[in-house]
Parts: C-alpha cells; sequence; structure tokens
C-alpha cells in the first residue's frame, strides 16, 4: 500500500478561520477528512503533518524518504523565501507536488514567485481544498509511472 | 451535459515529435483521445482547439462565452507575453485552466513567468499529459461549486 | 473629402460587454456609429476595421499609406508589447494618434506603458468613447496644419 | 456658467521662446487667448493660472475645488516627480486633466512617466497648443455626463 | 539539389519604402532575385515567404522540417518578443541563421535583445541586403559539415 | 519651558477633508488644539506651521534651529523626495520625529521608502491624529535625556 | 482589565550585551521591568515572550488571538524577510504594532525595509527602549477606539 | 563689461554652521566676498542670488537670460530630482557651470547623479568653496571663446 | 586548551547521501571524526552542532560567546536569507569562519550570495569537507595573532 | 590591392587547446591559413594580430587607419567590458565587422552583450572558423560599396 | 618647485583627429604646451603620459607618489569600469584631479558613471582642453592649503 | 616535486604601504619569503609572479599550463570585472584558487562579486596575508586527491 505524507507549513493550522474570503471556510483538519477518505478509496495510506517551524518541515522532508512513497506540500509563507525547504525537497528521494488554496499569482507581488517549485515535481494552485485531491491525484500518477 | 474547451497554443501540435525529453512521447492527438474518453466517462463533452496564432486563440476564447462551460488552456510560448490573451482570458465569462506539460518554474529565466494566469482560476503545471486531466477535474468542481 | 481609419485591437470587439466598469456599456457599434455621424458633420469619411490578429493590425495599417489620411488607433493590449505594431506605424506615411478607453495609468503595471506610442503623434487615454472623438479632433488638427 | 481653471507649470511661462522645435511658437498668452475665445463659443469662462512654484501650484489646485468645476493641468517638468501635485489633484473634489505640448512618451526616458497622471481623469500629450483645446472638450465632456 | 527558406517578418514587405536610410532602397523583392541567382549559382533551390503574422511565420517554420535543409530567418520586429517564434525554430529539425540588414545593437535600446536567436546556429547583422547573402553562406558552410 | 515645533507638509492643511478613509475626520486644527491641550499638561510650548511649499519647510525647519527644542514633522508626499528637506533636517540642531498618519508602509509602492527619516531621530507612522502625540513624548524622551 | 503581549524576536535576548552603540545598555529584563510598571499605572496587564526561533514567534501571535487584546512586536531580523510572521499578524485578530529601537531607515541597506509592517497598525522606530513605551501607548489608543 | 550671477540653492545659506568637515569653515558670505574680488580682477561683475525654493531658482535662471552672460550654479540638494531646474537651465540662453563644494560621487549613492548637469555646460566638485572660483574661469573661457 | 565549535545548518546532516557529485560522499560523521583528530593534533577541543532549525543556530552562536574561542559555521541555504543568522554572528564575541563545501559562486544564482559573511571573518568555499580544516587552521591563525 | 587586418583578442591564441567542444578544434593558425588562401583568391592581403593585452589591441586598431582597408575584429572576453576598444573601433576610420566563433547569445548571461559592437559596421556569431571568413565578405562587400 | 603629472588614458592620443565635434581640434600635444607654458609661469614642473594600455596607467600612478605633488587624470574609456585604476587613485599618496574634456553627464549612459572619480579629489568635466588647466588650479589649490 | 605559482593582481606590489589598516603591514615580499618557507617543508617549489597588466596575467595564467600543477591566484581589483581572467583561469589545465586578503563580502558594492571564482576550485578570503598559506594547503589537497 502506498504510503504519501501531507505537509503543511505555517499558518495554515488556522485554516477556515483566517481570512475565509481568501482560503475558503474549510478547516485543515476538514482537509485532513476528505484527503483520508479519497486516500481509503485509492489504496493509500495518508500522513498528516503541520507546522510553524521551518526546521521542524524539513525534518519531515528528511524523514519522508524512507517512510512515504511521495509528499504534498503546502509551504506557505516558506514557499515564498525558504531555501533550506528548497534543498530539502531537493534531497528528499520520492516526488513531492507543491499546492496551494489560492491562485497565488493573482495576489501580492511577493506571493508570485516559489523558490521552492524548481526542486517539485510540478505545482498545483488556486482550487482550494481540492488542489490537495488533485495534488494526490498528480502523485498517483507519478508514482504509477515509476 | 456540460461542455469544455481544451485549447493549445503554439507548437503543441509537434507534441510527441519536439524535444521528447521534456515533453514526453504523446502526441496531442493522443492526449485528446484520452481526454475525450475522460470527459465520456463524466459526462463532459469536450472540445479541442490549437492554433499557432495569437489571434486565432484570442477568437476561440472570445466564443467560449456562449459555448462551453470552462476552458483548459495550454497557451504554450504565448504564457510569457501574450496580454492579449490575458484580456481575452478576463473577457471570457467561464473558468478558465492554465495548464502545462512541463514544470515551467524550473526551466528558463524567461518561462517562469505566466502573464495571463492572474486572470485564470488557477494553475497545473509540470505533469505531462497528465496535466490535462488534472485541469478537467479541476474545472468540474469549479463547476459543482457554482 | 479626407478620410480616417478607426483601427481597434484584440478583445474591443467585446466593448459593452466585457468589464463595464471599466469600460462603460457603449459597444463598439455604438462608438462607430458616432463617429461616423461625427465625421459627416465635419466632412471626414471614416473606415473602421477591428481584430484580435496583430499581423491583420499590421496588414491594415500598412495599407492605410495609400487609403486614408490619418489613423485612430487603440491597439488594445497590443499597446504593451507589440514592437510589430510599432514598426507598421513608423513605416505609414500618414500620421497616426493613440487612443484609450481607460486611463492606463491608473491600471496594472504593465499597462503603464506603450511601446507603440513613440511613433505615434500623440495619445489620448482615460475619456472612455470619448476618446476617439477628441481623437478625431487631434488628428483634424494635424491634417489642417499639413 | 462653467468655471474652468487652466493650470500651467514650471518654465511654460518661456513657451514660444524656449525650445520652439519642440514646443511651436505660440506663447502661453496667445493659447491662452485662443482658449478664452473657445471657452466663450462654449459657454466655458476659463481662469488661468502659471507658476514656476511646485508649492504655488498645489494651492491653485486646492482653491480650485470650490471656484471651478474642472481643471485643464500641465504640470510641466513636476509630471516626473511631484508627489505633492498628486497629492493635490486627488484632494480636489472637480476632474482634473493631464495635457502636453509634446508627445511625452517620445522624449527623454524621465519624461516617459507622469507620476500625477493616476490620480487624473485622463491624459492628453502631443498635440501642441491644440492639447489644451482638446482638453478642454474632454473635461466638458465628463461635466456633462455628471 | 538542396533547398532553402528564407523568411522574413512583419513589415519587411515595406522593404525600399520605410525608412530608406536605415534599411536601403532594395526591395524585398530585389533581394529575392539576387538570392535566387546566388542559389543557382551554388545549386541551391530558394523558397521566399514573408508575413505580418507570428502565426504565420510559426507554422512556415514548422512545414520547414521535411521541406527544406535551412532557413534564412529575419523575425524583424518579432525578434524581440516572440518566444512563440523561439519554440519554433527550437523545434524545427533544420538549422536556421537569424539576419538582420542593420546592426541592431546600434539602435533603440529594445532591438538589442534577440529572444530567439539563442535556438539558431548563429546571427548577422548590420550589413544590409547582403546579410542574407552571407547567410545563404553560412548555411552552406553548416549543411556541407553534417 | 520647552518648545516644540510641529511641522506639516503639503494637502495636510485639508485634513479632514481629503479622503477621510485613509486620514480620518479630525482637522489639522482639531490636531493642534488637542496637541497645545497635551503640551500645556507637559509644560510644552507649541508651535506650528503647514506650507504646500517645499522651500517655506526647508525655511522654517532652518529657523527652529535656535528657536525650537524639538520638531516633529510630517512632510506629506515631500516624504518620498525631498532631499532638499533632508539636507535641511541634516542641518537643523534639534532633533526631528518623522510622524505620518496613515501606515505608509501599507500603501502604493512610492510611499513606502522616506528619503528624510535616515537624517531623524526616528518615525511613528499608522496612528492617525495620535501619532503626533506619541512624536511629542517620543521628543519629551529624547530632550530629557539631552 | 486589558491584556497585552510584548512579542521580541532574535537575539533581543542580547539586548544590554550586543552592539550598546546601536541598541543601548539596558537589557530586555530592564525593558520588560519599565513596561510592567507603565502597564500596572494604565490598567494593562503586559505579558513578555522572546524567540529566537520564527516559528515559536508565530506560535505566540496565533495564540495572542484569544488571549492578549493587542501585541507589540518587534521582529528583530525576520523583520526584514519573514513574510510567515507577515501570515501570522494578519491571521492574528488583535491589533498589531511593530516597534524598534533603532532607526532602521538609517541603517544597512536590508534593514530598510519591513515585509511585516503592512500588517501592522503601525510602525514606531528609533526611540531605544522607549519606542516600546511609546507602543504601548499607541496601542491603548487604538483600543479605546474600538 | 561681463556680467555673471552666482546662484546657490536649498540649505547653502548654512555654510560654515552645516556639517563644517564635510563643507569646510567658509560661510556663503565669505564665498561672495572672494568671488566678488575675483570678478573685479578679471573685470567680470558678479551677482549673487540664494533660495531654498525651487520656483524662486527657476526664476533667477529664466530672468538670467537678459541680464547675465553665465551663471554659475550649485543647485544643493535639487541636484538629484529637479527636473523643474534642468529646464529652466536648458531653456537660458546662456552658459551654466554646475558647481559643487564636496566630491559628490564619493557620497551617499543618491547624491552620486545630477539631472540637471545634461544641459550644463560642464561641471566642476569636490574642492570647496575654490570650486567657484575655478567655475568662473571655466564660464570666462567659454565666453571668450563665443 | 582552545575550543572551536563547528557549527552545522540545514540538510547537513544528509552529507554523504544528498547529491554526491556536488557534496561528496563523506558523511557529516566522518568529517566530525576527521575534524576531532586534527583538533587533538593541534591541541584544540572540537564541539560539533548541527540543526535544521535557524532558531537552533542563533542559540547556538549565542552560547558559543562564553564556551568556545572561535566558530567554523556552515550555514547552508541560510547563508543567503538568514539576517537573524547575521545578527547572531555579529553578537558572538568570538570570531567566526565561514565555510562551504561546493564554490557556491559556481552554482545557481541565488547561491551566489552570503548575507552572512560581512559579519564573519573570513570565507573558505569549494574545497569539499576540506573546507573545514582550512576553516580550522584560519581559526588557529586568526586566535594566535589575539 | 585591398589590405584587411585580422585582430584577435585575448586566449583566442589558445584555439584548438581550449573547450573543443564550444570551440572547435582549428587553431588560430588554422584559421589564418585558410584566412590567407581566401585573401589571395579573392585579391586581398590580410594581416593579422593577436593579443592578450587590452592595450595592445587598442594600439593595432589605432595603427590600422592608415594601414589597412578594414579589420575583422575578435575581441574575445573584452567584447563584454572593454569601452577602451569600443572608442578605438569608433575611432579608427576604416569599417570593423565584430565576429565570434561561438553563438554568444545562446552562452552564459555575461556574454550575451557586447559594448563594442554598436561602433562596427555589423557583427557575424555563431558559426565557428567560418564566422572569419564571412566576416571577410562582409567586409569586402562594404568596401566595394564605398 | 612642484611637480605635477598630467596622465592621459588609452585614445587620447588620437586627439584632435577622433570626432572632432565632440573632443575639439587641439591635438595631446597642443594641450601639452599649453600647459607647460602654464605651469612655468606658476612655477610647476609638469610631465606628460599617456598610454592605451590600463596596467602601463596603474604603474605611472604608482611612481607618482615619489616623484609628483599631484596628478591631472584623464582615465578616458577606463573611467567607467577600471577598479584597477580606481584601486591605484587610492593607493598613490598625492592629490589627483580627475578630468574630462566633454560633459560626460550628457553622453551615451555608460559614460555616466566614473568608478574612478570617488578615490579623487574632485572632478572637473565639460570644458575641452581647458579642463586640464583648471584642474592644474584645483591642484594647486589643493597643494597649497596643505 | 609539485610546482605551484603564485599569482598576484594589480597594487598588490603596493603591499603593507597601501591603506594597511584594510591590508595589513606585511610587505609582498614578506608574503612570498613566508610563502617559500612553507612550500620548502611540504615539498612544493613555488614561483612567484605579480602584475599590474591585465593581458600579463593572462599571459602567465596560459604559461602555467604546462610549467605548474596549480595556481594560487590573487586578482586584485581584476577579480570584479576581468572576464578576460575568467577565461584564461577557464583554459589552464591545473586548478586554481581565488584568494584575497580582505573580506571582500564586507567591503564596497563593487567588491563582492567575483567574475572569476566560477572558474576556480574555490575561494579564501579574509584572512590576510594568511589566506595565501591555506591556499596553499587547499591546492595540496585538490593535487593529493587527483
Amino acid at each position: 500500500m502506498r504510503r504519501v505524507l501531507v505537509l503543511n507549513g505555517p499558518n495554515l493550522n488556522l485554516l477556515g478561520r483566517r481570512d475565509p474570503e481568501m482560503y475558503g471556510s474549510s478547516t485543515l483538519s476538514d482537509i485532513e477528512t476528505t484527503l483520508s477518505a479519497l486516500g481509503a478509496e485509492r489504496g493509500v495510506q495518508i500522513g498528516f503533518a503541520q507546522s510553524n517551524h521551518e526546521g521542524e518541515l524539513v525534518d519531515r522532508l528528511q524523514e519522508a524518504s524512507g517512510a512515504y512513497d511521495g509528499v504534498i506540500f503546502n509551504p506557505g509563507a516558506f514557499t515564498h523565501y525558504s531555501y533550506a525547504l528548497r534543498d530539502a525537497v531537493s534531497a528528499v528521494d520520492v516526488p513531492v507536488v507543491e499546492v496551494h488554496l489560492s491562485n497565488i499569482a493573482a495576489r501580492e507581488e511577493f506571493r508570485r514567485k516559489s523558490v521552492i517549485v524548481a526542486e517539485c515535481a510540478g505545482q498545483i494552485s488556486g482550487f482550494g481544498p481540492r488542489s490537495y485531491a488533485l495534488g494526490l491525484d498528480a502523485l498517483m500518477g507519478i508514482l504509477e509511472e515509476e
């Protein structure tokens, strides 16, 4: 059975409470429930982690190497400056898919650039909670091809 | 029955022949066949158009307003400079999802920026032909929510 | 009798339907009717052309050399990147006046720069459909001085 | 009877003497005479002011609020750096039209950008003294619509 | 017998009429006649195409793959922004030589950069109509080496 | 008894009338009344000056050297480009505190940079009319330490 | 009784020891003692936190939502790059005032820009330990107005 | 007898008092006395003017046209942003020499660029009060050549 | 006996496993063993620390002040954006030498700049694991000179 | 009989030995032999010079004025920064053609710009040793036209 | 008796022949004769050197330390990029005055910046051959003050 | 016996005399003596060369190919702009180590970038004369590994 890690960065624990016009009313827990169900359907076991700490996220990515077959990663604001996370994604030996709830290209200037995505397999942004589900499908596709 | 337009920009008619290491060996026709099947499965009728002419793509987007419920759009190299297409996407009254075969953020500097995506619902890039299928799912999700 | 070409670029065929808060509710046809009447009043015969195709607009400008005494040109989004249109304006041997419905200097960063205007006689922007009428007056003034 | 203020910035008192190839041989007084006549024709009373002092121009704009129905403003070189004038234009409660004798987009790099125009109704540039008359027509159009 | 396509971009149909100080008095037809003669001399059959339409040029480049042994390409103003043409040059499986009549490095800032040349075999600029003849020799040299 | 000058730049005489959503409904006179009362409470005599003229503000700053123990300075739009005021602040031999009603870092790009503040003791921005009172306290603190 | 959190970022635990010419000789503990006294005087209960860990600061800000009525925040060097803290400030539902001991605008280039302040109520910088006391007053003013 | 205007910009009235390490201990009056004597020696009558007001300096330059044979101009901080003064220098029909006491190229970044000097005959900077005397000699040389 | 801290930043715990072509096959543990032996030889006691957490590295640097005579620091990806580490290096009262395994100047653009090194004694980059040994010698040299 | 100087800049003496994948296996001596033969064929006497010294190349260009009818110049790395060579090319009274072995537009960023070419007749790049022969033909064409 | 070195950079040996509209018709020898006479008048012995070789100019500057009391230096095109000459000027223990024949601020963009002048006493530009005589006077003034 | 070349660029012959606070009081001769001794100790024969001439340094690097096993290179100010030296380093077939006496990253903006280092094995900067000794050790390490 395949295992996938869904990893979320800073302030994503506030989903549903923070700026609902931008991010919607689903909580992170709602998203995790939906993904678990979806995973069950497709025979994938899904692990979840969220942290506001960059170092914690680096640790989680490093540990993913042996423990998971792929990672769905929403780096939150770290998307825009964390070269440490970029290096961690580059070091991990399973595919990583970057996802975003909002269409980051339509927001403030600083949000339009990801310093991490060049080391990922690809990016999905702008579809709200569904970005995660699409990320899971994208990851499954990559894994099936290997 | 929902109708979706899959619109492809310049040089995408060469898929399978052009730079297969970057773009894979599927032809555009292969992709269209797969998408039609997928559409049939999900009860969506899919139309296809490709053009190397920016003005033709503007025309197609304008005509989509009445004729389709959504658009999956790979603008090819126009992604990086066609403000005319940006305006056309902005003017069309159905959701548009931007898709790319390759992870454009990992390529030449000029490919890392889309001047169109800010007017789209979202973007999916880096998953090869599967980017279109993911785009279809993303679009279906948006349409279901309306 | 003087002849003037009113040339419109991409997406201007959607006027009245597209983003009415920005562009007003007049259609391109309304504007053409008003201009024809105004032309009749002033003894000017006015021709009209619109295209979403950059090459078509280049062709129209080239043909204007023998056929018209001046051009009123709203290049739409091509304003911001079409050096081909700049060269065509430079090559045409009658005066060209650039007009815009909206005040492009008060909009997105990329709209604030025209790559074409340096080869025109001048520019009028921000007065809605009236920008065309003012352009006609500006052009008449130039022609009277010759 | 409508009242319009024609406000001119630094060095425009030298018109006709300064760089006639760029600015023509009409003096500011010639332009004012022409505009007064035009105003009389259209039932508009026109006031005139010119100053080389930025603060004086700010004062004139502030006073225009109660005293005039609109302003035709050629800020001269202040166009390119006076954020104080931008704020004054923004604060004045009547429409302001920015005009320029020359086509500023075809001159030195620093002249291509107006820091004021984003707070104006629109801009007219490149038609010599006629830019003012066009500005008056543009302003009348705006006032009629209110 | 080798076949070479000489492909010209926007406004080059005006050669001889447009800005003769910059581009000389030869017409495009003069250049084509000279090149045909030169081709005959060297046993090369030369085809010609010109278009003001970017998409048309993309189409011509794509068709060149099977039909020609090499391309001499003057992209005109598209040189400076058409990534669609860059991709088409990259996709075509015969060598392409970029030529310019004028020394583009000695002109306006925007003309100093070619977004296409990196995908060409090389570039020749500044020698007027002779740039095409030199381009033919350069191309013959490349073909002989293969 | 300490003496403090409260100096205001261009368009601040319009406070209460101009853009009340941004600047609030207090007039400059209201602010001066409040500050005078506050000064009386703390044994400070407060002088006031406002000008739309950069040179006038330079003059006032120069004269402050002998006449005041410190200056609270809101340079208005001059904040962003007046190096003459920067030099005047640098030349004055009493501390100067820069204050702003609005949070200038959250507004248009050009408002985010002060060319004057590097020569001031410090800056307070974003607290509406209270920014002045805080500026007075900040100044008192500096003077007490001397 | 109102509750205010005083939150300090990296290296501020070294205050009094690190670079006293820039930051003064007061320790963080001295500042906290002064602020507690000041709070007592004004009927505000003040909590304190300091961390060298960005994630810890994000956590503290998130927890402030229910537990405090406002935050005085000196982000230290994170001021200049932590978009994660910017998002946390944006997410917290009480006002945040950014304070700095030194006049950051008069220091190295990289210190002149705050990526956080646009989401704060305002900023106070340059008054040494007194910046915190002024921040408290600023915060009280905001809370009284609510 | 030749007449020369020595024109000084903002804050130069403070010479001798302001930042003596940078500008020396001579007052503006000392410099004027020295220049008057030097002028007498060389048969030149020298007029002096100083203002902190940009508009005043524009006025002085405009009036210089008939009244003086040349101008020695130290624009102070206006050097770096006053395009109004640049235009006034351009409009004046006698030669203008820009002088600076300090070596502006060795100071803060913003002082390294003069927006005025391109319209002057030349520039002399870095020689303290002697810059003015050198400016007078330079001007005499230009006038002798005419 | 001198004590030296060898401090390593994010992802350096993966040495030997991550991108061996770039970083070689030695593990961090191999490097530490070699350095301990080298230290023993030279009479230096060497402590080691590694963390993926920026805050942890700030803590370690702060604690080094009393506990070590110098620091050899490889900040990993933090090299390029952690101003918090820059401040910590600046605050520590013993010399810090920045070392890198790879020649960072020959890699991606973002890796070519260190925001930390200006506060270090010097930098050694490009010599693989030997960079640490060279760093130790460099540090010994500095300590001997004190 | 016409005389042409073939002038080569730094490191071109290493041709054939240095980076043969980029520059080919022909030595500079091979190229000179080929060119001499070609010159003999066309009745041109060809002189050769190479230097790693910028000043030497300036000297050679200056001396070319009387001694040669034209120059073929490969400035090597000086292409990208030697304004002294630019001035020397500008001063020489015979035409200069800039040639490059490689397609410099397809290499590192710094190689894409020539600071010299704007003063040359034109540029030929990307055709290996044949670039010189094409340069000779280009030069002959220019000389024939005079 | 004081000794002054007049040092000239690349292409200045061509003075009088090169671009006389820009640089005048005096030769370098004419200028040297005038300066020698001027020096004799003022009791200064003047040495002359010119080189097209950057290294030669560095050598001359280094040797000036013991042999001359000051240097008048026209670095020619090296003005704009030779940091080696900047360092040499910085190392020489006598004052250096940078002179230019033309007003470099009114020419091409690249000529507007001197990388050397920050290490000189001052700069004189735009007065043709007289710039050297003014430079001598400037230098004498500096030497008299020591 | 291994042979190493120590190559020094412009103004390094002045070491000990020039700016001793930055560069220390050791002369280049002192450094060479120390390095010779060190070389003797380690069985390496060391050659020395210094030049203020860029071309001379290019020559020395080219000759090093057969004559030395490695090069320690301090390019002085050429570090920041000499692409000719970059190419020479790239062409030489032995490893080159770039060394600097000062920590160039902590100095003027223009000194922070080396255009040469990307072609070197690595860089050592900031350790005064010891930088050379460390460079020798670094080089020995590289040679031992081969």
